[in-house]
């Protein structure tokens, strides 16, 4: 495995003769990617979903570990995407709302906005490549 | 189902006390995410390999599609992708490379270059998103 804070690698080969992929990376079990009808057949992600799990799980990790270190105690944490597509090619994001849940008993609403301003700035590399071509909006529900 | 033509959406959920998380889009097998130690456990795709993984799928149906309306006749197609990070924060990609392997027997490499071409300028919303912030390279491999 190469270290992968250098260099990442990844792969996709067709499985099938529309748009169905499995997604490969070493040690992880096969990702079954594929398109919407007529185009693909509904058997696995779409490359847009990837975009949504790569973004959030980012953003998530960044937050979670900024929390910790703020010796904040954090029982549930879940990140709901949804993005909005351009209709007009390019159909990527015209924007994304990251709707961030957590069950804490020491987190308030200041606490989220704070380290989710650090990911923003600086410690979440995937909103870093997409910054200044899609908007992000964030929102934030906590539970006791 | 929402019309993902329109909205896409996604959920990640924490599933450890590191930053495991479990992906889940309706429809699909969850999909493990996870960060390398020490801040993880190596428990499933990074946030970075799952963008390589959205980029390469989109690039690659929007090649697809284009290559069989030229009527070319495809029997493998994958793409390997390695990411290189920058190495201060944000650490996202500095430059991508794209290894596009293509077996066919009528294929040629000037055909591989213009539908990447199309791709590129309009056609693969993933790469629209990272435009201007990422490098991207393509390099073509045809057996016949």
């Amino acid at each position: 495995m190469t270290d992968k804070l250098i260099k990442v690698r990844a792969a996709v080969k067709l499985v099938n003769d529309k748009l169905n992929f499995s997604g490969i990376v070493e040690g992880n079990s096969p990702v079954s990617i594929d398109y919407i009808p007529p185009l693909g057949d509904n058997l696995g992600y779409t490359s847009l979903e990837l975009l949504l799990l790569s973004l959030s799980s980012c953003l998530g990790s960044a937050m979670l570990l900024f929390l910790r270190r703020m010796q904040k105690s954090i029982s549930e944490f879940e990140i709901i995407s949804t993005g909005l597509r351009n209709q007009d090619h390019p159909t990527g994001f015209k924007s994304v709302l990251l709707t961030i849940h957590v069950k804490s008993p020491d987190v308030n609403e200041a606490d989220l906005i704070k380290v989710a301003g650090l990911a923003e700035e600086k410690y979440c590399p995937v909103w870093s490549m997409i910054k200044g071509n899609v908007l992000i909006n964030l929102d934030y529900t906590i539970t006791r």
